[in-house]
């Protein structure tokens, strides 16, 4: 059974209150409040030996777990000042007191760079020969305007790509790479509405806003920015890039590329197209994710 | 080094933003939006071989991990609809399809019972060996009038505490307890905006409000009502009874108990005094916490 099934038989033993904008199964879910704002919040784990390696610095573990969790807000539109409550379950003969002042110092300072409050959470020793296992929430306030669905792709629109793609893992990637949040302020609401952040592989998450949008995909391999030491493979399936891909009508990309202010890359690497529902198409028609996803499921499911 | 002094250490690393009403240090943080709210939010773990035994059906550990974050929001004086975003790090060689359908089921069970979205979280399947750790975050609405802190309290106010204390762990008491949110939502603001929930042993946390409070309590041990086979001293040091201690004026804790609408017992334990700051003395004039307090402290540290 993959996450996906999992979560989707899960969710549905979930009463869906009125109030949820955005369900489960969405990068972040978004609700309403009787004060009648909207909040959007996302929550994500790191676990030692999956998420990273053993040994790994406690200030690139703080760094990634933030990470992380902002690109999924990212993937939603953005929002304003974020709330951040993180628990922590240290596993191994850490010293306690050196471990956690080096997180939280690393925490801190990330926080601050992206106007993350960290007001509160839990810390416990996990059990004995237990791994450390972390989880961060983030919560805010963002705008009917500016949220960001996996659907709502129309025929002919453009995929959009941020960044580069393969090789996180060896290169190092997946422990320091800069959330697309600035990217995400600058694109949701004008350029789209309809969103992803590339965590389990280009392919699979590219076939998700297909999927939700009815539609499938023609892309074009030849247009992927490659990440320094990325084969084709690992660009498409690897994961792990937390980079944006999202949809922009035809006749609004030119003006978004003329306009596009970051040094990040911006690459259109596909259109959406009435094809099969969820399909991903190459040039000459040949079917991606047959031949090329693994994608990066947490029950070693695949799509 | 005990959790409380890992965390004090910790939380000055993280920048403090002006709009955190309640800091790193309650059992909620509480924050003011950009749009004038007041939200409160909690994150807190369930850890398998520490919080509940391997072993241990999904649907009890469901209900405690809300039931154990929704104690927070009672003791920060409760909030109006919640949302919940919920972390798995499945352990073992559990049947992951069935582990998370009953899991969820509950999970959903008690969350429409107390009013709660779950709207989102992460699942994943923890490393090889790894044991089981979850992750519940709650956030919502509250006022400022009914929002309670640790601190507050002043010479001869009367300490109430809802419930029975002791033998928690032996009886399944911290398995299945029922979280004070409706006493919780009676209190604050009219009876009192100072209180605390007794997750690591009544000593420890009504130390923590008479810290907090720069005052001492005078604690009349021969009122705390004892759960069916506890001891004088699992009441006052074992934890995890998940009960309401606050502080009342003493004016006001007539009409409290005249007025009190709940079938859970109220009682008065003691009163604030102004004694050494942090000091729980009996009526003959003992260091409890000197003679009794081992609580729950999960870094071993005590307090």
């Amino acid at each position: 059974m993959t996450e996906n099934e999992i979560l989707k038989n899960a969710f549905g033993h979930l009463g869906q209150a009125g109030n949820i904008v955005l369900p489960p199964g969405h990068d972040c879910a978004a609700v309403e409040t009787a004060g009648g704002l909207l909040l959007i919040g996302t929550a994500d784990q790191l676990i030692e030996g999956i998420h990273y390696e053993k040994g790994t610095a406690p200030a690139k573990i703080a760094r990634k777990l933030l990470a992380r969790n902002l690109s999924d807000i990212a993937a939603s539109g953005g929002a304003g000042r974020l709330f951040a409550l993180c628990t922590v379950a240290l596993g191994g003969e850490e010293d306690c007191g050196k471990w956690f002042g080096q997180f939280f110092r690393a925490l801190g300072r990330e926080a601050s760079r992206w106007k993350v409050s960290v007001c509160g959470g839990d810390i416990a020793r996990n059990a004995r020969n237990g791994n450390t296992v972390l989880a961060l929430s983030l919560f805010g306030e963002t705008s009917r305007k500016k949220l960001c669905r996996r659907s709502g792709a129309r025929p002919g629109d453009i995929l959009f790509a941020t960044g580069e793609f393969g090789n996180s893992f060896k290169s190092g990637h997946h422990l320091d790479f800069t959330p697309r949040l600035e990217e995400a302020e600058f694109l949701s609401g004008r350029y789209t509405n309809t969103m992803i952040d590339t965590s389990d592989g280009l392919l699979l998450d590219a076939g998700r806003i297909a999927e939700a949008s009815g539609l499938g995909i023609r892309l074009d391999t030849a247009m992927i920015p490659f990440r320094k030491g990325a084969t084709l493979e690992s660009a498409l399936g690897e994961g792990e890039d937390y980079e944006l891909l999202f949809a922009v009508r035809e006749e609004r990309s030119r003006a978004l590329t003329r306009n596009w202010p970051f040094r990040t890359s911006l690459t259109p690497v596909g259109s959406f197209a009435k094809i099969a529902k969820g399909s991903i198409i190459s040039s000459d028609g040949e079917d991606l994710l047959a031949k090329f996803a693994k994608g990066y499921d947490h029950f070693g499911g695949g799509k």
